[in-house]
Protein backbone atom coordinates (compact mmCIF):
# COMPACT_ATOMS: atom_id res chain seq x y z
CA UNK A 1 0.00 0.00 0.00
CA UNK A 2 1.73 3.05 -1.24
CA UNK A 3 0.26 6.48 0.14
CA UNK A 4 0.48 9.03 -3.18
CA UNK A 5 -1.08 11.97 -1.40
CA UNK A 6 -2.13 13.37 1.87
CA UNK A 7 -4.61 16.15 3.25
CA UNK A 8 -5.49 17.43 6.38
CA UNK A 9 -8.59 19.27 7.13
CA UNK A 10 -9.57 21.55 9.88
CA UNK A 11 -11.59 18.78 11.66
CA UNK A 12 -8.40 16.92 12.39
CA UNK A 13 -9.39 14.32 8.88
CA UNK A 14 -6.62 12.69 7.01
CA UNK A 15 -7.41 11.93 3.65
CA UNK A 16 -4.75 10.01 2.05
CA UNK A 17 -4.75 8.58 -1.16
CA UNK A 18 -3.44 5.09 -1.95
CA UNK A 19 -2.42 2.38 -4.03
CA UNK A 20 -2.66 -1.38 -3.62
CA UNK A 21 -1.44 -2.95 -6.94
CA UNK A 22 -3.87 -2.40 -9.53
CA UNK A 23 -6.31 -0.57 -6.97
CA UNK A 24 -6.59 2.89 -6.28
CA UNK A 25 -8.06 3.98 -3.28
CA UNK A 26 -8.80 6.85 -0.01
CA UNK A 27 -8.47 6.68 3.54
CA UNK A 28 -10.10 8.99 5.99
CA UNK A 29 -8.73 8.82 9.43
CA UNK A 30 -9.38 10.93 12.40
CA UNK A 31 -7.74 12.26 14.79
CA UNK A 32 -7.45 9.81 17.37
CA UNK A 33 -4.76 8.19 19.87
CA UNK A 34 -6.60 4.55 19.84
CA UNK A 35 -6.98 2.70 16.86
CA UNK A 36 -10.07 3.62 14.87
CA UNK A 37 -12.54 1.03 13.90
CA UNK A 38 -12.90 1.27 9.76
CA UNK A 39 -15.98 1.15 7.54
CA UNK A 40 -15.63 0.30 3.60
CA UNK A 41 -17.77 2.09 1.68
CA UNK A 42 -18.65 0.38 -1.68
CA UNK A 43 -19.77 2.23 -4.29
CA UNK A 44 -21.04 1.94 -7.74
CA UNK A 45 -22.78 2.75 -11.15
CA UNK A 46 -19.29 3.82 -12.53
CA UNK A 47 -19.42 6.29 -9.72
CA UNK A 48 -15.77 7.85 -8.91
CA UNK A 49 -14.37 7.18 -5.11
CA UNK A 50 -13.65 10.91 -5.19
CA UNK A 51 -17.74 11.85 -5.89
CA UNK A 52 -18.84 13.97 -3.76
CA UNK A 53 -21.67 12.54 -2.07
CA UNK A 54 -19.57 9.97 -1.31
CA UNK A 55 -16.12 12.10 0.29
CA UNK A 56 -18.72 13.97 2.52
CA UNK A 57 -20.40 10.90 3.61
CA UNK A 58 -16.94 9.79 3.88
CA UNK A 59 -15.05 13.18 5.86
CA UNK A 60 -18.44 12.63 8.49
CA UNK A 61 -17.08 9.44 9.10
CA UNK A 62 -14.09 9.95 9.70
CA UNK A 63 -14.77 13.43 12.12
CA UNK A 64 -17.20 10.84 14.11
CA UNK A 65 -14.15 8.55 15.00
CA UNK A 66 -14.15 5.87 12.31
CA UNK A 67 -11.58 4.94 9.76
CA UNK A 68 -13.01 5.22 6.19
CA UNK A 69 -11.58 4.10 3.00
CA UNK A 70 -12.86 3.62 -0.60
CA UNK A 71 -11.55 1.98 -3.41
CA UNK A 72 -12.20 1.84 -7.19
CA UNK A 73 -13.21 -0.96 -8.95
CA UNK A 74 -12.65 -2.49 -12.22
CA UNK A 75 -13.92 -0.83 -14.65
CA UNK A 76 -14.82 2.34 -12.21
CA UNK A 77 -13.24 5.88 -10.92
CA UNK A 78 -9.90 5.86 -12.44
CA UNK A 79 -10.00 2.69 -13.55
CA UNK A 80 -9.74 1.81 -17.26
CA UNK A 81 -13.17 0.80 -18.78
CA UNK A 82 -13.13 -2.49 -20.76
CA UNK A 83 -14.97 -2.84 -24.17
CA UNK A 84 -17.19 -5.37 -22.61
CA UNK A 85 -18.06 -2.74 -19.73
CA UNK A 86 -18.94 0.40 -22.31
CA UNK A 87 -21.42 -1.72 -24.38
CA UNK A 88 -22.96 -3.21 -21.33
CA UNK A 89 -23.54 0.48 -20.31
CA UNK A 90 -24.54 1.48 -24.12
CA UNK A 91 -26.93 -1.47 -23.78
CA UNK A 92 -28.61 -0.60 -20.42
CA UNK A 93 -29.47 2.93 -21.73
CA UNK A 94 -30.48 1.70 -24.80
CA UNK A 95 -32.62 -0.83 -23.01
CA UNK A 96 -34.13 1.59 -20.20
CA UNK A 97 -35.05 4.41 -23.05
CA UNK A 98 -37.35 1.72 -24.56
CA UNK A 99 -38.58 0.43 -21.57
CA UNK A 100 -37.14 -2.51 -22.41
CA UNK A 101 -35.99 -5.24 -19.47
CA UNK A 102 -32.87 -4.26 -17.77
CA UNK A 103 -32.41 -7.61 -15.65
CA UNK A 104 -30.46 -9.51 -18.01
CA UNK A 105 -28.27 -6.34 -19.01
CA UNK A 106 -27.43 -5.85 -15.62
CA UNK A 107 -26.75 -9.26 -14.30
CA UNK A 108 -24.06 -9.12 -17.57
CA UNK A 109 -21.99 -6.67 -15.55
CA UNK A 110 -23.32 -6.63 -11.75
CA UNK A 111 -22.08 -10.49 -11.44
CA UNK A 112 -18.58 -9.78 -12.65
CA UNK A 113 -18.72 -6.54 -10.41
CA UNK A 114 -19.12 -8.39 -7.39
CA UNK A 115 -16.74 -11.68 -8.89
CA UNK A 116 -13.66 -9.02 -8.96
CA UNK A 117 -14.57 -6.55 -6.16
CA UNK A 118 -14.98 -8.82 -3.24
CA UNK A 119 -11.44 -10.03 -3.55
CA UNK A 120 -10.00 -6.44 -3.87
CA UNK A 121 -11.89 -5.24 -0.56
CA UNK A 122 -10.50 -8.49 0.98
CA UNK A 123 -6.77 -7.77 -0.51
CA UNK A 124 -7.13 -3.87 0.32
CA UNK A 125 -8.65 -5.50 3.84
CA UNK A 126 -5.23 -7.25 4.80
CA UNK A 127 -3.69 -3.73 3.94
CA UNK A 128 -5.61 -1.70 5.91
CA UNK A 129 -5.57 -3.62 9.30
CA UNK A 130 -1.93 -3.85 9.03
CA UNK A 131 -1.78 0.03 9.75
CA UNK A 132 -1.34 1.30 13.18
CA UNK A 133 -4.00 3.55 12.97
CA UNK A 134 -6.91 1.20 11.74
CA UNK A 135 -8.05 -1.42 14.20
CA UNK A 136 -11.09 -3.96 13.85
CA UNK A 137 -13.78 -4.69 13.68
CA UNK A 138 -14.92 -3.97 10.47
CA UNK A 139 -18.09 -2.25 8.49
CA UNK A 140 -19.09 -2.60 5.16
CA UNK A 141 -21.63 0.24 4.02
CA UNK A 142 -23.26 0.98 0.21
CA UNK A 143 -23.60 -1.09 -2.65
CA UNK A 144 -25.82 -4.02 -1.86
CA UNK A 145 -24.52 -6.61 -3.94
CA UNK A 146 -21.10 -6.22 -3.12
CA UNK A 147 -22.07 -5.90 0.24
CA UNK A 148 -23.89 -9.26 0.21
CA UNK A 149 -20.71 -11.21 -1.25
CA UNK A 150 -18.24 -9.80 1.37
CA UNK A 151 -20.51 -10.25 4.15
CA UNK A 152 -20.79 -14.17 3.81
CA UNK A 153 -17.57 -14.62 2.55
CA UNK A 154 -14.94 -12.38 4.62
CA UNK A 155 -15.26 -12.99 8.84
CA UNK A 156 -14.11 -9.68 9.55
CA UNK A 157 -16.95 -7.61 8.43
CA UNK A 158 -19.08 -7.72 11.78
CA UNK A 159 -21.71 -4.95 10.38
CA UNK A 160 -23.06 -3.90 7.43
CA UNK A 161 -25.04 -0.62 5.73
CA UNK A 162 -26.61 -1.53 2.16
CA UNK A 163 -28.19 0.44 0.25
CA UNK A 164 -31.03 -0.32 -1.49
CA UNK A 165 -30.80 1.57 -4.90
CA UNK A 166 -28.57 -0.47 -7.77
CA UNK A 167 -29.14 -3.96 -9.14
CA UNK A 168 -28.52 -7.24 -6.77
CA UNK A 169 -27.88 -10.09 -9.02
CA UNK A 170 -30.15 -13.17 -8.78
CA UNK A 171 -27.00 -15.25 -6.92
CA UNK A 172 -26.96 -12.62 -3.97
CA UNK A 173 -30.63 -12.30 -3.56
CA UNK A 174 -30.20 -16.31 -2.71
CA UNK A 175 -26.58 -15.44 -0.52
CA UNK A 176 -29.06 -13.28 1.45
CA UNK A 177 -30.17 -15.69 3.65
CA UNK A 178 -26.58 -16.56 4.57
CA UNK A 179 -25.76 -12.75 5.87
CA UNK A 180 -25.65 -13.45 9.44
CA UNK A 181 -24.45 -9.69 10.99
CA UNK A 182 -26.25 -7.23 12.22
CA UNK A 183 -27.89 -4.28 8.98
CA UNK A 184 -28.89 -1.14 8.35
CA UNK A 185 -30.88 -1.75 4.64
CA UNK A 186 -31.64 2.16 3.58
CA UNK A 187 -34.30 2.57 0.94
CA UNK A 188 -35.45 5.20 -1.45
CA UNK A 189 -38.93 4.71 -1.79
CA UNK A 190 -39.59 5.56 -4.89
CA UNK A 191 -36.00 4.53 -6.75
CA UNK A 192 -36.57 4.66 -10.15
CA UNK A 193 -35.47 1.93 -12.09
CA UNK A 194 -34.99 -0.13 -8.26
CA UNK A 195 -38.57 -2.01 -7.98
CA UNK A 196 -39.94 -1.09 -4.27
CA UNK A 197 -41.06 -5.00 -3.77
CA UNK A 198 -37.87 -6.42 -4.81
CA UNK A 199 -36.37 -4.12 -2.28
CA UNK A 200 -38.31 -5.36 0.66
CA UNK A 201 -37.95 -9.05 -0.67
CA UNK A 202 -34.78 -8.61 -0.42
CA UNK A 203 -34.62 -6.81 3.40
CA UNK A 204 -37.15 -10.00 4.44
CA UNK A 205 -34.73 -12.63 2.64
CA UNK A 206 -31.76 -11.39 5.31
CA UNK A 207 -30.71 -13.92 7.77
CA UNK A 208 -30.18 -12.00 10.64
CA UNK A 209 -32.48 -11.05 12.63
CA UNK A 210 -30.55 -7.57 13.80
CA UNK A 211 -32.07 -5.95 10.67
CA UNK A 212 -33.55 -2.48 10.07
CA UNK A 213 -35.00 -0.91 7.77
CA UNK A 214 -34.86 2.68 7.27
CA UNK A 215 -36.85 4.40 3.68
CA UNK A 216 -37.39 7.43 2.98
CA UNK A 217 -39.24 9.17 0.35
CA UNK A 218 -37.72 10.19 -3.21
CA UNK A 219 -35.89 8.63 -5.95
CA UNK A 220 -32.42 7.16 -6.00
CA UNK A 221 -29.83 9.94 -4.94
CA UNK A 222 -32.46 11.66 -2.58
CA UNK A 223 -31.17 9.96 0.97
CA UNK A 224 -32.07 12.99 3.37
CA UNK A 225 -28.21 13.75 5.31
CA UNK A 226 -29.52 11.85 9.00
CA UNK A 227 -29.15 9.16 7.27
CA UNK A 228 -25.03 9.80 7.48
CA UNK A 229 -25.56 10.53 11.16
CA UNK A 230 -27.92 7.20 11.84
CA UNK A 231 -25.43 4.55 9.90
CA UNK A 232 -22.34 6.17 12.48
CA UNK A 233 -24.42 5.30 15.48
CA UNK A 234 -25.71 1.83 13.84
CA UNK A 235 -21.50 1.31 13.20
CA UNK A 236 -21.23 2.37 16.97
CA UNK A 237 -23.67 0.18 18.32
CA UNK A 238 -21.53 -3.18 16.32
CA UNK A 239 -18.14 -1.76 15.97
CA UNK A 240 -17.07 -2.22 19.37
CA UNK B 1 -54.18 21.31 36.00
CA UNK B 2 -53.86 20.04 39.58
CA UNK B 3 -50.60 18.36 40.59
CA UNK B 4 -51.08 15.19 42.56
CA UNK B 5 -47.32 14.03 43.40
CA UNK B 6 -43.97 14.51 42.05
CA UNK B 7 -40.58 12.64 42.03
CA UNK B 8 -37.43 14.00 41.41
CA UNK B 9 -34.58 11.33 39.59
CA UNK B 10 -31.09 11.57 39.99
CA UNK B 11 -30.43 12.51 36.37
CA UNK B 12 -32.17 15.46 37.36
CA UNK B 13 -35.49 14.25 35.36
CA UNK B 14 -39.10 15.36 37.04
CA UNK B 15 -41.78 13.33 37.53
CA UNK B 16 -45.49 15.11 38.15
CA UNK B 17 -48.70 12.97 38.35
CA UNK B 18 -51.60 15.46 37.44
CA UNK B 19 -55.43 15.53 36.92
CA UNK B 20 -57.25 17.78 34.78
CA UNK B 21 -60.72 17.81 35.12
CA UNK B 22 -61.09 13.77 34.78
CA UNK B 23 -58.24 13.11 33.15
CA UNK B 24 -55.14 11.63 35.17
CA UNK B 25 -51.53 12.20 33.30
CA UNK B 26 -48.03 12.37 34.07
CA UNK B 27 -45.38 15.00 32.96
CA UNK B 28 -41.82 14.44 32.75
CA UNK B 29 -39.42 17.71 32.60
CA UNK B 30 -35.75 17.72 32.61
CA UNK B 31 -33.54 20.04 34.17
CA UNK B 32 -33.60 23.18 31.96
CA UNK B 33 -33.40 26.77 32.16
CA UNK B 34 -35.00 27.26 29.20
CA UNK B 35 -38.79 25.91 28.43
CA UNK B 36 -38.38 22.30 27.05
CA UNK B 37 -40.08 21.40 23.48
CA UNK B 38 -43.11 18.97 24.50
CA UNK B 39 -43.54 15.24 23.36
CA UNK B 40 -47.14 13.88 23.47
CA UNK B 41 -46.82 10.30 24.50
CA UNK B 42 -50.50 8.16 22.93
CA UNK B 43 -50.46 4.69 23.90
CA UNK B 44 -53.34 1.88 23.77
CA UNK B 45 -54.46 -1.11 24.25
CA UNK B 46 -55.55 -0.98 27.75
CA UNK B 47 -52.16 0.00 28.74
CA UNK B 48 -51.58 2.01 31.68
CA UNK B 49 -49.79 5.38 31.13
CA UNK B 50 -47.56 4.25 34.44
CA UNK B 51 -46.47 1.46 32.01
CA UNK B 52 -42.82 0.31 32.75
CA UNK B 53 -41.94 0.49 29.05
CA UNK B 54 -43.70 4.01 28.57
CA UNK B 55 -42.23 4.84 31.33
CA UNK B 56 -38.90 4.41 30.59
CA UNK B 57 -39.11 6.03 26.91
CA UNK B 58 -40.93 8.98 28.41
CA UNK B 59 -37.91 9.74 31.70
CA UNK B 60 -35.05 8.78 28.53
CA UNK B 61 -36.76 11.77 26.39
CA UNK B 62 -36.99 13.84 29.71
CA UNK B 63 -33.29 13.43 29.95
CA UNK B 64 -32.58 14.17 26.79
CA UNK B 65 -34.36 17.45 27.13
CA UNK B 66 -37.85 17.35 26.15
CA UNK B 67 -41.15 17.70 28.51
CA UNK B 68 -42.79 14.00 27.58
CA UNK B 69 -46.51 13.65 28.76
CA UNK B 70 -49.12 10.86 28.77
CA UNK B 71 -52.55 10.71 29.64
CA UNK B 72 -55.28 7.91 30.57
CA UNK B 73 -57.64 7.73 28.34
CA UNK B 74 -61.31 6.88 28.83
CA UNK B 75 -61.20 3.55 29.87
CA UNK B 76 -57.82 3.02 29.96
CA UNK B 77 -55.26 2.72 32.90
CA UNK B 78 -56.85 4.43 35.55
CA UNK B 79 -60.10 5.41 34.27
CA UNK B 80 -63.42 3.73 34.26
CA UNK B 81 -63.96 1.01 31.84
CA UNK B 82 -67.66 0.89 30.73
CA UNK B 83 -69.48 -2.55 30.07
CA UNK B 84 -69.32 -1.90 26.30
CA UNK B 85 -65.41 -1.57 26.65
CA UNK B 86 -65.49 -4.91 28.21
CA UNK B 87 -67.66 -6.57 25.80
CA UNK B 88 -65.67 -4.94 23.15
CA UNK B 89 -62.13 -6.80 24.53
CA UNK B 90 -63.84 -9.96 24.89
CA UNK B 91 -64.98 -10.18 21.74
CA UNK B 92 -61.79 -9.31 20.30
CA UNK B 93 -60.36 -12.11 22.21
CA UNK B 94 -62.79 -14.70 21.09
CA UNK B 95 -62.44 -13.73 17.72
CA UNK B 96 -58.90 -13.95 17.50
CA UNK B 97 -58.52 -17.07 19.63
CA UNK B 98 -61.19 -18.62 16.53
CA UNK B 99 -59.78 -17.42 13.87
CA UNK B 100 -62.30 -15.09 12.78
CA UNK B 101 -62.18 -11.66 11.32
CA UNK B 102 -61.71 -8.76 13.74
CA UNK B 103 -61.54 -5.49 11.63
CA UNK B 104 -65.27 -4.99 12.87
CA UNK B 105 -64.54 -5.52 16.37
CA UNK B 106 -61.49 -3.12 16.32
CA UNK B 107 -63.35 -0.42 14.50
CA UNK B 108 -66.43 -0.84 17.32
CA UNK B 109 -64.02 0.34 20.10
CA UNK B 110 -60.69 1.91 18.58
CA UNK B 111 -63.24 4.41 16.28
CA UNK B 112 -64.75 6.47 19.71
CA UNK B 113 -61.33 6.00 21.25
CA UNK B 114 -60.18 8.27 18.87
CA UNK B 115 -63.25 10.34 19.30
CA UNK B 116 -62.52 10.88 22.40
CA UNK B 117 -58.76 11.15 23.46
CA UNK B 118 -58.26 13.94 20.41
CA UNK B 119 -60.19 16.52 22.29
CA UNK B 120 -58.83 15.30 25.55
CA UNK B 121 -55.56 15.88 24.38
CA UNK B 122 -56.33 18.93 23.24
CA UNK B 123 -57.55 20.20 26.05
CA UNK B 124 -54.35 18.89 28.29
CA UNK B 125 -52.36 20.68 25.46
CA UNK B 126 -53.94 23.60 26.20
CA UNK B 127 -53.02 23.37 30.15
CA UNK B 128 -49.12 22.19 29.45
CA UNK B 129 -48.59 25.09 27.19
CA UNK B 130 -49.86 27.66 29.92
CA UNK B 131 -46.34 26.03 32.04
CA UNK B 132 -43.85 28.56 32.12
CA UNK B 133 -40.81 25.07 31.52
CA UNK B 134 -43.07 24.10 28.51
CA UNK B 135 -42.43 26.05 25.08
CA UNK B 136 -43.22 25.07 22.22
CA UNK B 137 -43.56 23.18 18.91
CA UNK B 138 -45.21 20.16 20.34
CA UNK B 139 -44.43 16.11 19.14
CA UNK B 140 -46.96 13.20 19.42
CA UNK B 141 -45.28 9.73 19.44
CA UNK B 142 -47.58 6.63 19.79
CA UNK B 143 -50.30 5.00 18.64
CA UNK B 144 -50.87 6.12 14.76
CA UNK B 145 -54.51 6.04 14.84
CA UNK B 146 -55.08 8.76 17.61
CA UNK B 147 -52.18 10.50 16.28
CA UNK B 148 -53.31 10.56 12.49
CA UNK B 149 -56.28 12.33 13.91
CA UNK B 150 -54.65 14.94 15.94
CA UNK B 151 -52.08 15.91 13.38
CA UNK B 152 -54.80 16.95 11.28
CA UNK B 153 -56.77 18.75 13.72
CA UNK B 154 -54.35 20.27 15.76
CA UNK B 155 -52.05 22.78 14.28
CA UNK B 156 -49.67 23.07 16.99
CA UNK B 157 -48.36 19.45 16.07
CA UNK B 158 -45.46 19.83 14.01
CA UNK B 159 -44.08 16.59 14.02
CA UNK B 160 -45.14 13.03 14.80
CA UNK B 161 -43.35 9.37 15.03
CA UNK B 162 -46.15 6.90 14.80
CA UNK B 163 -46.28 3.08 15.67
CA UNK B 164 -47.72 1.34 13.23
CA UNK B 165 -48.47 -2.01 15.29
CA UNK B 166 -52.19 -1.06 16.33
CA UNK B 167 -55.59 -1.26 14.42
CA UNK B 168 -56.08 2.37 12.20
CA UNK B 169 -59.64 2.80 11.62
CA UNK B 170 -60.95 3.25 7.85
CA UNK B 171 -61.31 6.89 8.18
CA UNK B 172 -57.45 7.32 9.71
CA UNK B 173 -56.45 5.47 7.17
CA UNK B 174 -58.48 8.21 4.75
CA UNK B 175 -57.15 10.83 6.69
CA UNK B 176 -53.36 9.66 6.57
CA UNK B 177 -53.15 11.90 3.16
CA UNK B 178 -53.82 14.99 5.18
CA UNK B 179 -51.00 14.37 7.35
CA UNK B 180 -48.26 16.86 6.17
CA UNK B 181 -46.28 17.20 9.28
CA UNK B 182 -42.72 15.48 9.39
CA UNK B 183 -42.92 11.81 10.61
CA UNK B 184 -41.13 8.31 11.79
CA UNK B 185 -43.11 5.42 11.17
CA UNK B 186 -41.80 2.45 13.49
CA UNK B 187 -43.21 -1.17 12.22
CA UNK B 188 -42.23 -4.49 14.00
CA UNK B 189 -42.03 -6.62 10.71
CA UNK B 190 -43.77 -9.55 12.11
CA UNK B 191 -46.36 -7.94 14.13
CA UNK B 192 -48.57 -10.51 15.34
CA UNK B 193 -52.36 -9.31 14.30
CA UNK B 194 -50.96 -6.17 12.41
CA UNK B 195 -50.83 -7.15 8.71
CA UNK B 196 -47.44 -5.92 7.14
CA UNK B 197 -48.65 -5.08 3.66
CA UNK B 198 -51.46 -2.34 5.75
CA UNK B 199 -48.81 -0.70 6.85
CA UNK B 200 -46.71 -0.27 4.00
CA UNK B 201 -49.72 0.92 2.61
CA UNK B 202 -50.57 3.36 5.52
CA UNK B 203 -47.15 4.34 5.25
CA UNK B 204 -46.81 5.03 1.09
CA UNK B 205 -50.85 7.31 2.08
CA UNK B 206 -49.41 9.82 4.14
CA UNK B 207 -49.38 13.29 2.91
CA UNK B 208 -46.25 14.28 3.74
CA UNK B 209 -42.88 14.32 2.17
CA UNK B 210 -40.91 14.12 5.25
CA UNK B 211 -41.69 11.01 6.25
CA UNK B 212 -39.40 7.92 7.17
CA UNK B 213 -40.28 4.50 7.97
CA UNK B 214 -37.54 2.03 10.37
CA UNK B 215 -38.22 -1.77 10.49
CA UNK B 216 -37.54 -3.97 13.33
CA UNK B 217 -37.82 -7.67 13.67
CA UNK B 218 -39.81 -9.44 15.85
CA UNK B 219 -43.63 -8.74 17.12
CA UNK B 220 -45.43 -6.50 18.45
CA UNK B 221 -43.35 -5.46 21.82
CA UNK B 222 -39.90 -6.04 20.22
CA UNK B 223 -38.85 -2.51 19.04
CA UNK B 224 -35.24 -2.04 19.81
CA UNK B 225 -34.83 0.34 22.56
CA UNK B 226 -32.05 2.43 20.13
CA UNK B 227 -35.68 3.41 18.35
CA UNK B 228 -36.31 5.55 21.70
CA UNK B 229 -33.04 7.77 20.84
CA UNK B 230 -33.70 7.76 16.79
CA UNK B 231 -37.17 9.17 18.06
CA UNK B 232 -35.55 12.21 20.05
CA UNK B 233 -33.44 13.05 17.50
CA UNK B 234 -36.22 13.15 15.05
CA UNK B 235 -37.43 15.32 17.09
CA UNK B 236 -34.72 17.47 17.70
CA UNK B 237 -34.51 17.77 13.93
CA UNK B 238 -38.47 19.10 14.02
CA UNK B 239 -38.66 20.58 17.38
CA UNK B 240 -37.09 23.77 17.37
Amino acid sequence: MHFTSVQRFDDGVLEREFTLGEIPGTLWTPESAVPAPLILIGHNGGLHRRESRLVARARHSAAYGYAVAAIDHPGHGDRPRSAVDERARADLRRAMAAGEPVDGIFESFVVPLVENAVPEWRTTLDALLSLPEIGGPVGYSGMAAIGIRLAVTEPRIAAAGFFAGGYVPRAQREEARQVTIPLLFLLQWDDEGNPRQRALDLFDAFGTREKTLHANMGGHAGTPWFEVDDGDRFFARHLK
